[in-house]
């Protein structure tokens, strides 16, 4: 099979509309004081009303959205990082292992020498914290972090602080040493494997802005490489700020090599889908060997974090008998199926600190997994899910000794009133690292719509604490999702963590709310448009009803229509434009103000009096 | 202009498609046991599995939706509840005045003479309920709120128990009684004007299933008679409780006729909007006279509910001087509008008496309007908001001394963490009359997906006690919704509504949840799909990628593929399918779990212990 599409840009490729630039906007880059080597990646809208400064996004879109990049995924995205790494002296080459053999799938044309830490220096971002040393990655998070934070303290905008955090501390600017304490006391993680230089690393952790990931992968039935790599551009075009790779099908090496090669966003997996692969999809044919073959792997190849379900205990399995739908993870049910049918305690456990050896060599890190999260509102908060939790929590401070960075997944099916206990006890049992959660669902009885039952609970669960939502799709339990169900699904988690920043009080999140407000209120359509997450869907809106190009900039819409547009009469009653009208203008707004202020600025009426007076049809004041 | 779907269903009609039946389900009608002349309407959704009971949903969509019942929309749905408003003996016929001439529209060919209250016997559900008098539509509300409750509750599933009700009261079982005395206690209404006898009550009330309203009506630029029967129809399919009518446009009489003769579901609308069509769109030269002409006129067509704007007051509308988006309420503008030009306090305001006195002649329920909800999240709970809603309370007890029945509306644009104190302060200031909330929208950035942004804020002000959902769809501040738009709204705000009734504990609303989840785990995927809100969608969903019937009973989904399902491997599990497995049958489960318990239950073994045990590559347990 040869992938057409990859060697060029043409205007049918799936690529081009994902690639296309943003309206309104330019990509920007910032070159740190501390740093002036990094260059780091962000959007900028730029409005029509010159009183308006632009507005500073975050962009994980990488080189695909830049017009002066040259995109050609024969040769990957630029190897920028690499730099950083080799300046910092303490990375070996290894020999790497031949790739394995996949039919007739077509291989990345390029080949590199695997990388791997040389000694027992600092080499894992937790190691540097730890030693107090601040990374290039730290100051590159840091910087893409502030977005347009200076500007809201400059601006001494008062409503920013607000917000309540449930116990997270959000800094009002974010500094590289800030990023190194919540690195190194495990509250936060830069995935960033040495092996992945075209990364632009991104920081996932309750202090910052709370992270969206898209899952990608092939599946037996379905998807080919074209398929994933332009999922991958489109994902990060909405707003993905990490991919998972999930293919369980054929030619996965390849596959994940296209997707690494080619992303700018941080690329977790699942390691045993690929080693269930190798032993012909038996689970109980499953060993360390096979696991550890493909560890090291993927490694090499440069995968950023992966999730390793090894909170999955033996003990553990009967708790789900009872459960209405079992065990629904993957990874879960392939470890379960192989624990009981050895009568022996998962190898993933049991291995774990072999697995962290190995990690460490890369700066992987760890996505604990929640192998035993619900699938259903029925089944949340069980003893099941509480006693992996409960495990996942000994086995970050097993992967914390070994100076691994780790993060923990968390569920599934939740509904509202359990949320919260859920991440309590993330935070109480894994002494505060990351949370990472699919959803939560807060509701079963939707699917079609999954995306929106766990949009409500992302947007809860992200508020409460958890650094990064795992998004759900509309075809959540249905079917791989295509590119339609990428957007959709994406779109809705950003807006849930988005929902969630400004909820937790995020200094620079309301912003982009505020000047989006603002542009509705001013009726500065196309404004409106390139400041929401999807300027495309929000115009195509428009021009359902309003297609013509003067429409954009009407005084009213179609929803409403001239007459009754709200906003337009608040403009009319501002500008003193109704004739002969106490208009809201400052001095009569002052002596209004005045008055009702001198009349004892009471507007609760008792009802008795209010009925009274409004009985005589006499005015109430 | 002629309506020429009206007279027909032909297969090219858009009531075509939202009366084809549901997939997998029946239409059933309870008789109760005290009032067998009432019959209460059901969907019962029948299972494939004969172990399976049938699962009873709440169905608003009327005799639309039942295959026994005739449709013609030039006679109306049949007028069932004429009798028991005769019944009880307290009504008189007046005259009516004659329709207003709106041009070349088709008026509904039908005329019947309105009735209004007769004496000062005891004539609204409010004025019965105080009286202690049961009325028919207590009693159909109650059967009709109990789903399958009774079956819930014999069940005897413990988990259906839990939930945080944050101060509401649900009932094991609704009893006419208890529907009374929550009427009484003015925490519920039942909007049905005695002009609308073609409709089938509904309860709203934070004690009884969370409902959801959906919005329709023309504007000045586009719609017509026939679009907004239709959405009518399309939006109770989805399972709108409630619909308001907004119309602004041309023809606002007429199209609220066809309106309320064929809906089974309340009708409520902003009578502020006719009026000012009344006068030629100029908002100076509304006055009570023109105003109380337009509440007399709907009030004889039958409108169950009005939204009333009377709390935007002279003295709030400094208050709104520095908003960054205004009043975007269409009725505040209006008003403030009127108020400053005027120089005067609202009229509307001043004649609040005489307003309950209109209502309580047709027993139409007051519906008390946020005028000045905030249209932006830097907007939201500021001083204009918050004196607005003490003066709704205020008039909330104006209301009640005329017995009228009263729900208040809600905003808006409120991040989540300023949700809650909206939902305190209303039932602090309101006395615990319904709420009726737009939303809320969590996040400004979204246009487009506004469904989304707001279902958050909607699940949890539900949850916290909002009796009624305002959907918003996915063209909120982009133009006037089409039918996918209503379809997309409702779904979102019904799933929200769903999720909110279990997280406060609702004793039934989990069953449906169940089913699924067991159809889910069963791979009964028709059942997965038919139990949904949207069985059409999910079932196309899944025919992108497996089209064909006997992908309908596969042990697997495109998803993951059969080899990666985790499903099917629970059920191997479970089924001791594998050679040699311990499986977890009751036997291997009951030794498991006791050697389990033998070794102490200690599944979080100490982090130094694991990591000693792992490297030598020992088993731990």
């Amino acid at each position: 099979m040869t992938a057409p599409f990859l060697s060029s840009l043409s205007p049918t490729s799936p690529l081009a509309s994902a690639t296309a630039p943003f309206p309104g906007s330019r990509k920007v880059y910032a070159r740190p004081a501390d740093a002036p080597h990094l260059r780091v990646p962000f959007r900028e809208i730029i409005l029509s009303d010159p009183g308006e400064a632009p507005v500073r996004v975050a962009d994980p879109s990488g080189p695909y959205s830049d017009p002066e990049a040259t995109i050609d995924l024969r040769q990957g995205l630029a190897r920028h990082r690499a730099s950083w790494a080799s300046a910092r002296g303490n990375s070996t080459v290894t020999a790497g292992r031949p790739a394995p053999s996949e039919g007739d799938f077509e291989a990345f044309p390029l080949t590199y020498a695997p990388l791997r830490r040389r000694d027992e220096t600092p080499f894992t971002q937790l190691e540097y914290a730890r030693a107090g040393v601040i990374t290039d990655e730290m100051i590159y998070v840091a910087t893409r972090e502030n977005l347009g934070r200076d500007s809201a303290v400059a601006g001494a905008c008062a409503r920013l602080a607000g917000g309540e955090a449930f116990g997270a501390a959000l800094p009002a600017h974010v500094t590289p040493e800030f990023v190194r304490a919540e690195i190194a006391a495990g509250r936060a993680i830069i995935p960033a494997n040495i092996n992945h230089p075209e990364l632009e690393p991104t920081i996932i952790g309750r202090n910052f802005l709370v992270k969206v990931n898209a899952n990608i992968g092939n599946s037996a039935l379905g998807s080919s490489i074209e398929d994933e790599v332009a999922k991958l551009v489109w994902a990060i075009r909405w707003g993905a700020d990490t991919v998972m790779d999930l293919s369980t099908g054929k030619a996965i090496h390849a596959t994940r090599e296209w997707i690494l090669r080619n992303s700018p966003v941080p690329i977790g997996t699942v390691p045993l889908y690929q080693a269930l692969e190798k032993v012909g999809g038996d689970a109980t044919r499953l060993d360390w060997a096979v696991f550890e073959d493909t560890l090291i792997e993927q490694c090499e190849q440069g995968v950023d974090y992966f999730t390793i379900h090894a909170g999955v205990r033996l003990a553990h399995i009967p708790l789900t008998a009872s459960r209405t739908t079992g065990i629904v993870s993957r990874g879960g049910s392939i470890l379960a199926k192989w624990c009981l049918s050895h009568h022996r305690e998962n190898f993933l456990y049991e291995r774990f600190a072999d697995i962290c050896a190995i990690l460490r060599r890369y700066d992987v890190a760890f996505s604990l997994g929640d192998g035993l999260r619900p699938g259903s509102v029925a089944d949340a908060n069980d003893a099941a899910q509480f006693a992996e939790l409960d495990t996942l929590g000994a086995l970050t401070a097993v992967a914390w000794e070994h100076g691994c960075q780790v993060m923990v997944e968390g569920p599934g099916h939740v509904p509202m009133h359990k949320i919260k206990a859920n991440m309590d006890r993330q935070l109480a049992t894994c002494g505060e690292a990351p949370f990472y959660t699919l959803g939560p669902l807060t509701t079963d009885i939707a699917p079609g719509h999954d995306h929106i039952t766990s949009a409500i609970g992302a947007a809860m669960i992200g508020w409460f604490g958890t650094a990064m939502l795992c998004y759900v799709t509309p075809k959540e339990h249905l079917g791989l999702p295509d590119r339609a169900d990428v957007k959709a699904g994406v779109i809705a988690y950003k807006l849930a963590a988005h929902a969630a920043d400004i909820a937790k009080g995020h200094p620079a999140a309301q912003l982009r709310d505020d000047a989006i407000s603002r542009a509705r209120f001013d009726f500065r359509w196309s404004d409106q448009f390139n400041l929401g997450l999807d300027p495309e869907g929000a115009r195509a809106f428009h021009d359902e009803t309003l297609p013509h190009a003067a429409h954009k900039t009407a005084h009213f819409c179609s929803m409403c229509g001239p007459k009754f547009c709200s906003m337009k009469i608040s403009h009319d009653i501002r500008d003193g434009a109704l004739e002969g009208a106490d208009a809201l203008t400052q001095a009569g707004l002052d002596q209004m103000s005045a008055t009702f202020r001198a009349s004892g600025g009471e507007v609760h009426l008792d009802a008795q009096a209010l009925d009274a007076l409004a009985w005589e049809g006499k005015p109430a004041r």
